[in-house]
């Protein structure tokens, strides 16, 4: 499930792009699905800045990560598939909830919400990674969950913070390292820091491998 | 060296993570940059078809891929660096050069052609894949480069047409599977397929991962 692309905006693209590549090396056959939405905001990546005469929708933004091939998140229901698994990006918290404006007090997107809970009461597991599992404290309730470290340790976990707002969500934070994924097997529920961590290339793909090689352990049991 | 973001108007994303992710485990330090231009299209991804009214920057939508640490190609120096890789998607046969509209007729944006000749007179590889190769092959003389098989296949080869244009170049063109990159050893140019094939996305990632290899082998003799 993208939320744009561009992580400042919507989907952070090498998260996506890492999670399709270990579901192509697992086996698995993929769908991919947006919400037909304006973005909250149009990013200029090179500033870091919004843009305020700009609208990008969320579905036709993601197409350009999903080659096209995507469909409404409208459309998407929990007994087609076996797993579901939402990368990171400020999309996460800015299109498909309102975490990066209300934190805590945060709503997410009703799709969202509503593919959560489809998957979680079908006994089919969720992955998440970055700034996602958010969704998941919000809306499942005391899921364990991780975004990482919970110390800034020098500029290597920016996002620490984070962490605090899991556990404000009524969810449980467990620490993990970036190549790591933690997985709360009662919820089926499987997250990796990703980009949370200040760090290179490489482990954030490997850990992005852990999750899914863990959803996909799950959703074959 | 980005075009955008987004197969069909710029870099294909998944090609550019892919060559990130092997050049942060090769132990590369990166430099990303694009051409501060226009695009010649935004293409909707969700329809395939460009859309009239819209204008974007090359530069600013690489940004996306780069997140937000990119600079303009202008300011790229062969003698700061010690390869260039170029990625495909659209945006090189219609940002990077014309070849999308021109063929063997093609024009080389004028940075990129710079580039090109600057590394190749270094003695510096080149790394290139999808339709990259086009840009060596009409910018250095007689090189010999991959765009994967020269027929159809049955779908397999969406684009083996390329092959014959990049004769007409005056290139040489060696064929190679998907997972395989070529090395033309005298000029160090190294290309690989990816997205010419209608494949699985992990041998595409594994193919670019043997050209950004032989790139780094190349770069460290």
């Amino acid at each position: 499930v993208l939320s744009g692309c561009g992580v400042y905006d919507g989907t952070e693209v090498h998260e996506a792009s890492a999670i399709l590549v270990h579901l192509s090396r697992g086996g698995a056959e993929v769908q991919i699905f947006a919400p037909d939405i304006p973005q909250m905001h149009v990013v200029d990546h090179t500033q870091g800045q919004p843009s305020e005469n700009q609208s990008r929708n969320v579905l036709t933004e993601s197409a350009r990560i999903a080659r096209g091939k995507i469909s409404s998140l409208a459309q998407l229901n929990a007994a087609n598939h076996d797993a579901a698994i939402f990368p990171g990006g400020f999309g996460a918290a800015k299109n498909l909830s309102t975490f990066a404006v209300d934190g805590k007090d945060c709503r997410v997107n009703e799709d969202v919400e509503r593919v959560l809970k489809e998957f979680h009461a079908a006994g089919k597991p969720i992955g998440l990674c970055c700034i996602a599992p958010v969704l998941a404290a919000k809306v499942l309730r005391g899921v364990e969950v991780t975004v990482g470290h919970e110390q800034e340790e020098g500029g290597k976990w920016p996002y620490a913070g984070t962490a605090e707002a899991i556990k404000a969500l009524g969810a449980t934070h467990c620490v993990k390292d970036v190549t790591e994924a933690h997985v709360d097997r009662k919820n089926k529920v499987v997250t990796t820091p990703a980009f949370m961590c200040e760090t290179k290339l490489h482990h954030i793909h490997d850990g992005i491998g852990a999750m899914v090689k863990s959803v996909l352990e799950l959703a074959r049991k």
